[in-house]
């Protein structure tokens, strides 16, 4: 066996070569891939102005760990990050850390991030580049490239310039590919898109990466109460916005807590701690089950067949709820439905559920009749129509009725409506079976 | 009362004046939320400008049903839209208009949309935007930039510049950004980046755009077998792949297909269609259930409080495989779990529901002790250690054998994980039940 030191040398000099062998995207999904120690170590063996690169593709939680385990050189990676980038992480790190970071900053980088973190968390402000190159709306085109050129690498954006009336107001934006196209001379009034689309830099920045997205822009400028410029939100500001909120709505969907962090790079502990309390909360709510169903033990130890059938029953039921309330979550995500549409949304859904049920019943009651005989199969009939029905009312009014009162409706979707979809459904259940058997 | 004729005019009237007040995202919002008669008709209140922006904005879908409608003003649109764009409508229309609409287009035009029509549908080949400026290696900034202005409008993107080689191959890539910045006399081999990260047009549409996100570009060069380059996807593109993505995984995790058009844009029979075959799939699977209750149909009438705690146990198994389902599909769909990974994952997931397990019990079992007895309550902390972590093996190892055999994992996560725990929890639960119980 050959001594360790040698060849732990051996595999860092490997592992500097295949990491300098690699694109930075890749380079940052294998950091992903890593456990901690590991990823500090692979993190100090790429090159100065590629580990910059690297960095801000990281995830905050991952560059905050970097951080602090980075000492000196976190201060010189910290003031290469976009003013954006440095408040989502400061977002991460503890005070005493975010502290001492910002104040190695120099001074104009501070007052840009600080003004940043003035807006609340999860606004358009915070997700903004609040480094814009605008210009008069009195300049030409020409005079407005050479602003953009004098701005140079500072301007986290210039592919889209606002132009600007008195007060900072917005007056329209024209794009950089529209400068290059046209004429010098021409006032930029007379090439700009004008009413611009704008967000305010208060409004959900999920709302405002929509806006980018749905319009296909490269970014849009941001706005303050009194409709001055503060900043744009760029396309790939909103990507990522729209990213990981793709990722929250689909964790807890799923009934966990987003990870925040790519999922190899969470250990066992923190993957039982995203779901630990969704599972203990769900447990609880599906307690209620055994009391229905002690509430009807006299009628289930009559007629044993009777609970041959609740897995299959309340199964169907909590499907049909899933598929109603992932329906739903996913469109109102996207702005397809609004709060104001509850009733007619919910009037669907309980059209759809009924005949969802009634196809169920229909194609299911022969051989529920030859598994269970006539009057178990009418039973298991009525229940499923009853269940289907009450299964997608509920699931799409409950997770838009929790938007409209500022809960986010991922979080009370599929799971929990499964969950009460089981207990009522069981309740639905009995009491049919009690009035056609009469027991 | 007024007689029809009069009143509608003037109501058509009011809706013009709404829809030119609104943006053009908003217009295309409010189009998807109406059936498609009056989509109609209020796309035929829109100015022609604003017609064709509004148009290209529209999902695929909402696009071929008003091309339908439209005749004689459909081909004008349609030499409109960009060539990406046409080839995702072409998709969606029958054959017959479909030859209708590319024989009206000019010869040129044709040969760029037919050029994407070649690549596999769910290819970046398709999503791709084929009218590119590039320029050759030996090039400068200032002849370049002399390129983009002569391309002009008919250049669907510039902000990207791919830069080749002899054959068309791919040496590097610069920004317009860099462009502008540069001096016009730098050659623009000075400037670019190279190597450029390329994707091939045959990639999988969604993961050639992960690479646009993850590395934040405002597009990536598209190459052929041979490495030539054959177009851009940029970010907006991309963009819209995810979206579509995105929509597909959620929709599918919660057992139904996706609609791919506006929730409200959708008829009721519609929505029941993408439902019903996905519900009786699932309860096909869930008579597994009966069958196994049937088969221990003895024990449950001995005791029938074992009934009582049927649907809590399997609701907890269906919740704990819901989650690993659901994390581990999300991390797949971001790229932070390859198919490779496969033994890792389930390792820990394992391992997570054996402590989710141990931890449900701890927990549980002083009530269940409380309401159910000694024996019950061991029998059900038992099983709810047993049920959590063949939940989570099972629900992290379904959807990523399944990627890996080539089906969408999304198809098989959580509510067929759920089904399957259902029954296999049930065999666990009353085999677990006659040993301690010796029944």
């Amino acid at each position: 066996m050959s001594p360790p030191g040698p060849v732990d040398s051996i595999d860092l000099q490997e592992q500097r070569a295949r990491l300098a062998a690699l694109d930075v995207p890749d380079v940052v999904h294998e950091l992903g891939r890593l456990a901690p120690t590991g990823r500090a170590v692979a993190f100090r063996l790429l090159d100065k102005g590629r580990a910059v690169e690297v960095f801000e593709d990281l995830d905050p939680a991952l560059q905050a760990e970097l951080v602090a385990s980075l000492q000196g050189e976190a201060a010189s990676i910290f003031g290469a990050l976009d003013p954006d980038d440095r408040a989502a992480l400061l977002d991460e790190v503890p005070a005493g850390v975010a502290r001492r970071l910002l104040a190695a900053l120099a001074p104009d980088e501070r007052v840009a991030t600080a003004s940043l973190l003035g807006y609340p968390e999860g606004s358009a402000g915070r997700r903004m580049s609040p480094e814009v190159v605008a210009v008069h709306v009195g300049t030409t085109v020409g005079a407005t490239i050479d602003r953009v050129r004098a701005a140079g690498e500072d301007a986290e954006t210039v592919y889209l310039v606002p132009v600007v009336g008195d007060g900072l107001r917005v007056e329209g934006v024209v794009s950089l590919r529209r400068l290059v196209l046209s004429d010098p001379a021409t006032p930029v009034e007379d090439v700009m898109t004008s009413p611009a689309t704008t967000v305010h830099a208060t409004d959900d920045a999920e709302d405002a990466a929509n806006v980018v997205r749905d319009g296909g822009f490269v970014g849009v400028p941001v706005v303050d109460g009194e409709d001055r410029l503060v900043g744009v939100l760029t396309v790939d500001d909103a990507m990522r916005v729209l990213e990981a909120e793709d990722d929250e709505d689909s964790a807890r969907t799923g009934g966990t807590e987003p990870l925040r962090r790519p999922y190899l790079s969470v250990s066992v502990l923190g993957l039982v701690r995203s779901r630990v309390v969704w599972l203990l909360m769900l447990i609880v709510a599906a307690s209620l089950t055994v009391g229905v169903q002690s509430y009807f033990e006299d009628e289930l130890a009559q007629v044993v067949a009777l609970a041959l059938f609740v897995p299959l029953l309340i199964g169907t039921g909590g499907n049909a709820g899933s598929q109603a309330a992932t329906t739903v979550v996913r469109a109102s995500a996207v702005g397809d439905v609004r709060t104001g549409d509850v009733a007619r949304v919910v009037g669907r859904e309980m059209l759809t559920g009924l005949l969802l049920g009634i196809t169920l019943a229909v194609v299911g009651v022969g051989p529920a009749i030859l598994v269970a005989g006539p009057q178990i199969g009418v039973v298991l009939a009525l229940t499923v129509v009853a269940v289907c029905t009450l299964a997608t009312t509920v699931g799409s009014s409950v997770p838009l009725l929790a938007k409209r009162v500022g809960i986010d409706p991922a979080i009370v979707s599929a799971p929990f409506i499964s969950t009460f979809v089981d207990t009522t459904g069981l309740i639905v259940y009995f009491s049919i079976a009690k009035a056609v058997l009469g027991i």
